[in-house]
């Protein structure tokens, strides 16, 4: 029986532990991955007939192979699971692992497949829906889960901006139809069909397939897309500045935990690479971001230590002298 | 009469007070932001014509429901604003009301309506009108007010961007209108006519309808494609960092009020889960943001205690020892 | 004499001196914008070949008298400049200013008028060249000079952008002349017809009168598209945090000079309503902005109060309390 | 002997330090720009058939001039490069310096030219290999060095993007193949065929070639654009606040030099240009930034003046005053 609860932790530690790194976890970490492409790879050639019809066998096997292995995985990961706090009971740990986004992504990756035996849904619209299995790889990169994160922190702008689209599409498309109507009965005959010109518009993708005709359609068209050019772009921006955000308090943060531990330990930090490495994974920062952070902190510390006292939120020197305070 | 105050003091509460949080007043809101919602359907769905001939009785009674609801709640809203300040005359209060910007969006709401007793206009143009009622929902939404008070804010940057955006776009459509006139006398035949081609260039919509075919135009066109395209995307970028910026502020107004009730009351706020909550909605936080905020607090206030002194304004702890200074 | 000189004041304070403000400058300023922008609508008008033909007549008066009044305009700042510094020769005054920007841009603006006494050229060209009346208004709008300001400053980000633009220009257009050139002799004749696309490309205008049609081309085309697609807008980005940028500093500029100004004079400053006006017009900042700086400083100074001692620079108290270091 | 190393060393000094300046090396750098800029040309002019055909010789001759030149330099700088460094074998400086960017840029700029001996691959195709020869101008722009380091620190922003991206365009490609593939069996036949469209629509280029016709496509692929556009436009973003960062960063390092120098050298410094001009290069600012620089701390050490202590790190003054210390 204690073989059965070591090979579950072991289990545990390469399928759920991030921290846990050894070859095996490492391996099957890459195999996963590659798996997840070969798998969206497959779905985009089988869309292709004639390279479908030839080599039907062995896309078949490919997806049954596919389907086996994450089955697999996910009750591994559901059998493991409990393993992370054993002062629970078992179900309660699986349970709310399994109600957990991971667990939720990777049921669905392999849910389709699975329904395909009870109802018989349209085979191409069957293999689309195997694309989910692209989101399994959020699992395996940081920077998407950052990307995420900031679309998460920063959605009470994006709500602003969507309402915001969705007021100017319907106002343009209802301007348009009322002006272009006429002299374009096809294109613009109501306001939903009116609305295709102005998503195509104010996203400033502009197809060309239908355009304004008439004078009075140009100059309205003209005016809705000076000022609406902006509102499609917001997004972007927003998220590019929650980015650069996210990714500067990041450094602060390794900042601060850096001055904290120079402070309880002293300089000797700067010759023990081995703690400074394992601090910088922890943090998970590139190699050259902690070294930009080292060479500041070393010149503002060089520069602290002739002024006599040193703010500490800062790292900088007060100039106010010791000399001067105990007189 | 003192059933006449109850009731006034009630109904005001219900559709005036943004803190008063009754069950009724939550039904009343939701209410009209679903009719709100439905009447902006209506309009776009009566612009396609067969299905507004088969259904045209239930649309003009869904019309005419609520013009009725519009119109009570406008009516209503005047009668009950005098409890807001009862020390001014009745009147007066009303009136600062009604030239108020949120009792204008209401009165466009329902005006265009009521102005087809006296004046028959053209029912299709009417009936876009109707979609003036979309403005009623910015008084429901916090992030459009935050959006529309971002612009209001850098309305100084907008004016220049229009003002260059402008220029650009008469140079351009009089260079491209020197050049091309004579390959295509039809498209480029006066500089108007060029500033359709401009303005679809330098939003960098670029339909295709019109393109310069010359040599030279194509040159030209070029040029002023790059040195231009970026002026177009110009207000997007001000609004997001704008948008950046508030919400910023946001943080920091709660982060200081937060510090503020900690030095007045102490570390128990951190157990008063209630007085947390009641001073998250007044902020209008979301959740997720103050949980973030107090991690944040009690890692600095942490950090602060084993240096001796805290320094408001940041939290954070000052490295000047006690001891060094009472010596 | 001394009349000659007293004239020569009040027509330098009119004209050159931005703080002096009467009733009559306001109306020389507002009637110069006028004409300038006039100016700009009769060019477009006049290139609709119709109007034009119709309105000669009037279309010429009103050159000739626009022509007049900016001749006129030019010769009364040129003599009247001297007033600005009366310790240094007049001529060498007006040298001086009849190289500044504003005297050219002034100089620009008549000068291809009176040239076609020399020189006859193409009216049409002529016609155009009257745009440059446009940038006489710079001198008006603060917004705008703060744009080109922001344009100068950060014109080394600008160089490097148009830099590499270009080089992905050149690599897009060769690559897909490469590709392309088969297929469509016509359209990807040579590599400097290929840099059509890769503009309309690159810079997402897309017009789509030439196309990649090789499966190969299609997807060089879009590896292209993919990668370059930011760099073209990434001029807006850079103009809009320097804009944001810049506003912020003119804000902290007037913080700074409040702060200086409360600690000279004590609290009253916030009662004396007429030198809060006249810091706010010398620093340029609208009424809301200035509001908001003040709200600011009070709930700041009102938090320090109860601390004890006041950082000058921040305006927020420092938790050291005062009897602890007098102990 | 003596000679050689003095030859070597005068070599060395005129090609590869960025900091020994005379009047040959600034020839050498504009001459070797001139020639890189005249190649690019060659290359462009070269793929217009009639212009190559009749001035085919001097193409080539052009070609061999620049082949020859660029070999000798890659030769003078691997020769005379261990003079940087020569307390350790040449070879090995040599060896350090072969494997660094710059050269690696100079092998290829002249390795396809030789390659044709042993290979002979189409001329055309070894032709546009000459545009390599564009990287070698990054050694001598600083801007562009500043755009690439911020693209290297901001790479794992980019990576989530281009990832974010793929993901998107496969779904995008996915779904309106699904939707289309009846109506239009030949543009989207298969997924990688709709991904032409899904590249073209979420980077906002929109040719217009392929577009959905299908009222449900048109939904379909109005909800991806309105949802994709930004993060097509998100790099963009990205590098504009990288960009803005990394000239904050360094206006910052100037003002810390600054300030280290005022506090060794007193306020001399301000009437000794020779030291403030020799700093100003050495920073790489321009002019015009070392002047706001200048007036900003002047402003700020004057107000401190009158405050009796300053903080040194941001040139404050502090209003704990000396006396209220000393009792």
């Amino acid at each position: 029986m204690s073989v059965f609860f070591t090979v579950r932790r072991w289990v545990y530690l390469n399928l759920h532990d991030d921290n846990y790194r050894s070859f095996l976890s490492t391996c099957i970490n890459y195999f996963l991955i590659t798996l997840i492409v070969a798998n969206v790879g497959a779905v985009i050639l089988e869309s292709v007939q004639p390279l479908y019809k030839e080599h039907q066998f062995w896309f078949n096997l490919f997806e049954n192979i596919s389907i086996t292995v994450f089955t697999l995985e996910y009750l591994l990961r559901f059998w493991s699971v409990v393993e992370k706090d054993r002062s629970r009971s078992e179900w309660a740990v699986r349970w709310q692992w399994v109600r957990s986004g991971g667990a939720i992504i990777d049921l669905l990756a392999i849910l389709p497949a699975f329904l395909n035996f009870f109802v018989h849904v349209d085979l191409r619209v069957l293999r689309i829906f195997r694309l989910l299995r692209l989101l399994k790889l959020t699992r395996y990169f940081v920077s998407l889960q950052m990307l995420l994160r900031v679309i998460q922190r920063e959605r009470g702008a994006f709500q602003a901006v969507v309402f915001i689209l969705s007021i100017m599409i319907v106002m343009a498309a209802s301007g348009i139809y009322i002006v272009e109507n006429k002299a374009q009965p096809e294109a613009f005959s109501s306001i939903p069909k009116a609305m295709w010109w102005a998503v195509v518009t104010l996203t400033t993708v502009g197809y060309g397939d239908v355009t304004p005709i008439t004078p009075m359609g140009k100059f309205l068209g003209a005016l809705i897309t000076i000022l609406g050019v902006g509102i499609a772009a917001l997004p972007a921006g927003i998220l590019a500045s929650g980015l650069a955000n996210e990714l500067n308090q990041r450094n602060q943060r390794l900042e601060l935990e850096f001055l904290e531990m120079l402070q309880q330990q002293g300089l000797d930090i700067f010759n023990d690479q081995d703690e400074l490495e394992k601090l910088r994974q922890r943090v998970g920062l590139t190699k050259e971001q902690m070294h930009d952070v080292i060479i500041q902190l070393m010149r503002e510390r060089q520069y602290a230590d002739h002024q006599g006292i040193t703010c500490p939120h800062c790292g900088k020197g007060i100039s106010i002298q010791k000399d001067d305070r105990d007189e």
